[in-house]
């Protein structure tokens, strides 16, 4: 059946080309998408999939129901794009100015709509089923992700599976790492309030610029000396605001920085030390302040039975010319939602576009990709959505015979 | 004498007051003065007076020849405005919209020409010299006396007296003191030149707000360490400008501040120590940085025996009700350049005006005087003329009478 | 084959008690030691193995020749004590006064012994060669792995494996990692040379107390803004040493602390970051200093097949109850130079003594073991030396068969 | 009267050196004076004064009534030593191992002793009263000025008058000064106490060196930023106590220092701050302290016409080579308590021994003076004791006559 999949999967890809320059030309910001969504279920509507829509606000839930009762694999592709204007010079170039695709979730959801095209026409010999999440605003907080789980887009589900085509990384390679994999981003803001006055007379004042810099050569002693130095936590101040006359002394001052963790123990606690320190420094100043932490995405953390199964069955699929572990990354993804809820695992598909002056990262307005991965990211997302129903779960056979099915 | 000139003053006052609020009509700003300068200078052509225009630029400089042989005495009054926009609700408001006599350059003026007009009528009896210096650009560094000097005004001058009327201190108090009256006022502007980056990656960056803020921190032991205690030193940062993302690592940092110091030995360790930690915190840090220190006008020193002089003197003079010694201030005062040619004194005559809501300080777009401090000052600084010259220097007789001269 | 090794070590397992308890109350310190080597020497002697004494030093190496050819398989204990004063009241407590086998190495040669003399039996079907290497002073820089090494005792070994007991791990628990294992450990001492002086005139001194606390508070941002979070690294000052009278500026302060890594180029960063920034804080204060880093043991880094390998047939192996993957341990061991040479392994044995009122840690003066660990240490020592020579290298069949080898 | 006076003493000077060296030799601590109050009783017993023995513990007060009624002038000599072992090789050496009048209290007495001796013989022509104040124990609080002042030794005195003879300035130099001339010197101890652990795992404990480290870089705000930078303040930390093994995290750190200041609220204010920040910076980082702030003796400040008396007559005493304002002076004196009850002044007589190969400093081993300057000590002390009483006060005569009073 894999041998099938792939083949069909191989035979539409100018349709997944096709699909995905079309949503390019008309990207759509976070929590403001209407025609991707109408475009979505439009499509799955012509597989003659289950749909729902404005699941959770904005987003589309097809489902395919297999030949034969089985488990359920969630596959999730998210349609936003990003309020950035495209530089580059291309036919497919944006037409919405201000907005782009600099992400590639057009790629994503290409991908998961020839996949389920594919995956519908052997759906006869399909042993349980498979719900296409398309989610809407993952790249604005607080993402589309929670509200769909909250509407029930993972209801039934036993496994989910997802990817993130990677702009940095070759085509043919699969990147995949056990627990955590992509940081919980968070950011905060402080306001140091001391006494403004003359920069001549700094015992009538309450110098907040002396204040603020004495807070951050403090908050520096969390990461040195309070987090397990096993564990991976960043606080970093991107912003100190206190752009007065030379000869005043500051009345005030804004701070605001981000904490990347991994697991949510060292997140709390880098909260509660960034509170502990400022309350500490702001007493012995005798200086007031606010202080507010606002927390992003938790971190996304692999499972490791799925991320294994993945692993393990990546080399053998057509197109994966290697699989590499991971490092941790420090950004975020609301596909983390997902993985508190049920198993699964979220990879890398390289889709690097050789043969420019350079390569643009994600998010740069020349950030564009080889959509040779895209047929790589189908490749995986189907191989491992059908061993999984085939085998009941995430246990591969030893001799691996199970992974290229033949039917 | 002197009663004969605290007469002629008195009979002038309304003339002064009528030049005071004329001038106040008609503001100009430091370097731009234009026709300030004329009217000063056709005032004291029609007395008789020697006169040179354009002095170090836009100062005038007239002299008195007394009909006896003897010292020569200067008398200085500055005469530029401030970029403020009055918000005084009064008949002799600027006309001059932003721009505003807010320190009371317009009284010493009228001040400085009505005792010319007094001083005139008496040169027959007087012994010796008076040198009338108008200064222009007292508020904006360079300031206007520097280049005056340069240009002569000094030349063949004994002794200099110049008094400031003083916004917030009543009318017919004189504020005195020996040594350090008025602070040098210097600026400084850093650049920390770290390495921008990603707020999740600072091993590959190098923070400029972490490394300013280490600065400012190490920069608080000038002054706790290696000044002398029993010396007076500030150095105060005003502005700290990292405006960013919250989630980057700032490429640089701006500060600025300011130093005060009354002695030349600190005012240049303080220079020295400040460059040497910034160089030493971003050795540290492996950053760059640019360092510029900017001295503005040096300490205004007075000379103990002028000052005590006028200190002695001002009791027996009319309108003068009490003498205080002042603490040093931390304002700067061109002055100063004054003091470091020719022995002298700088004081303070009280000119509040009662009975508003509340009284304003100087640079402030409410700041208004009561007139009758002019006239105060004008006796005081003939008073302190006539006994110079009939003494032929400070000494003033145990038992005061020739302070109060019958002719 | 290995169920006969199992067996002979069953039946000796009361030598293997006597033999630890002899050593334990004849504990030697590294580099001092004489009677244990000698000991250990004759035991060997008696076997008739090949023997090399003051190897390195005091080294003892022996050497099992099997009956057949194959591959050479090294196993290390180290032999010295620590200078501590047992508090246990046992009857074969330490009869060294302020000596004390403390850390368990007494146990580590019993166990090689023991497991010597089995092999021994067994060395007609042993396809392959056998190096026992007993190292001495381990305990105290720079250890005697390494000069044992320059001495040959690793020549032509193709593999090592090496154990710890571990007095906080349950009897029958084996812990493994692959990587860094066990930290490097370093050390480093500071003089910070200020200028002394009387308390009351900090201007006339340099305050090496400030500046050794702006350097501590400096030295945080190494690991907060300079390593990879992901990374791990340490840098703690145990010392400050500035035991002045209350009212003197110090002259001088010494400062030392210690560094934990687990890779190289993190390593030397730190060596190369604290220098940076001593010598900036001291440029920034004017201050001399003495910097000296002292390299201790480098990380402990298995090799991942044959951790692997120890860690898939310990299961089988008669004693284990369980195998858990180690996190990385900030403790250092010279067993690291041996990995930096040829593959192999360093693991944990459980040896927990139970039944007393708390459990004592290593280096403590009631430290004490559950002998029973030994055995376990040794069977599994002597299961991974068959299967390595048997299997001509660290691959174990699938099935397991081999593990068992039954002859 | 007054040349009767310095003829008495000079011809008395051979004595005042006999008893100068008298009790040099027979050194006494403070607080366990027990020969030198009883010599000093015996000297005034001779001369018939009125006597009052173990004032305030173990003072000695002597009164001499003059012939006719008036004011009541007090002399101050205080008498104890210090614990030092004396190294100068004289035959006045002290007789007390350990002790040594290294202060120059011996002459002190020898001086006041001398002088009422002289005054004694002028008593008939005196108008008013003299009493002698012979102090215990100076050097070590809280002093015994204050327990004679509880005890009466001020009583119905109208004025005070003290020196201290100064090794370091030439004989002939009167030293003066009005307002603060002697600082008050307190001293603090700070015990921060966090969590001991090892050097490998600072999240497990709370580093007491980063701590006390931090809190000593943020006491260096107190006098940069919160006290008036027109006055005195200093805070030295001397001890800085955490001698550890290099790889620990200290469990507490002591600290101890000094603070001077010269006026009282900024004492206050010392003592206020360092406490507030203390408190902060536990706060921060969630550790436990101990704070002990101990104040010494008062800043000693001069009243200013009692100066100016002294100041003003000094020249004309015989043996005064010249007068100096002195800059205030960071050392600490008791005399400071007597000037809270009564006006007075305090000032320093040179005395510095030449011909050595170096001068030494009070509290040296080898301090010594030139008795020359008791001599001077005592005209000047009789000299303001006798213009007090004729001039009933502080004024002078313009024409100086009444200082050389011809009888």
């Amino acid at each position: 059946m894999l041998e099938k999949l792939y083949a069909l999967l191989e035979n539409d890809y100018s349709e997944m080309v096709d699909i995905r320059r079309h949503l390019h030309q008309y990207p759509e910001l976070s929590f403001q998408e209407v025609t991707t969504p109408k475009y979505i279920a439009e499509y799955h509507e012509k597989l003659g999939h289950e749909i729902r829509t404005a699941v959770g606000g904005r987003g589309v839930v097809a489902t395919l129901r297999g030949g034969k009762p089985g488990k359920t694999v969630a596959l999730r592709a998210d349609f936003d794009a990003l309020p950035i204007d495209e530089q580059n010079d291309v036919p497919y170039k944006s037409k919405n100015p201000g907005v782009m695709h600099a992400c590639g979730h057009d790629g994503h959801t290409a991908t998961l709509l020839v996949l389920a095209k594919a995956l519908n026409k052997l759906k006869n010999d399909i042993e349980g089923n498979i719900v296409f999440i398309h989610q809407h605003a993952e790249e604005y907080m607080p993402g589309g992700a929670i509200a769909m789980i909250e509407d029930g887009c993972l209801d039934g589900v036993d496994v989910i599976f997802g990817t993130h085509i990677w702009a940095t990384s070759p085509v043919g390679e699969i990147g995949y790492r056990s627990g955590p994999l992509l940081a919980a981003a968070d950011r905060f803001h402080i306001k140091v309030q001391g006494t403004g006055g003359h920069g001549a007379q700094p015992h009538l004042s309450n110098d907040s610029i002396v204040i603020a810099s004495q807070l951050i050569v403090n908050l520096q002693q969390i990461v040195s000396r309070r987090v397990d130095p096993l564990e991976t936590a960043v606080c970093s101040i991107g912003e100190f605001d206190a752009k007065n006359a030379f000869n005043v002394i500051a009345d005030s001052v804004q701070l605001s920085g981000t904490v990347r963790t991994f697991k949510e123990e060292i997140r709390n606690k880098m909260d509660r030390e960034i509170r502990r320190i400022i309350e500490g420094t702001c007493l012995a100043a005798d200086a007031e302040y606010t202080y507010n932490y606002v927390k992003g995405y938790p971190a996304t953390v692999n499972h490791q039975a799925e991320t294994e199964f993945v692993a393990a069955l990546a080399p053998s699929v057509p197109g994966v010319k290697n699989t590499v572990e991971l490092a941790p990354q420090m950004g975020g993804e609301d596909f983390a939602y997902y993985l508190e809820k049920v198993p699964g695992t979220f990879f890398m598909t390289g889709a690097e576009l050789t043969g420019r002056e350079k390569t643009y990262p994600h998010h740069h307005p020349k950030f564009d990709i080889d959509e040779k991965g895209l047929l790589v990211a189908a490749n995986v997302l189907g191989a491992a959505t059908l061993n999984y129903l085939e085998n009941k779960g995430v246990e591969l056979a030893h001799d691996s015979e199970l992974i290229k099915v033949n039917d």
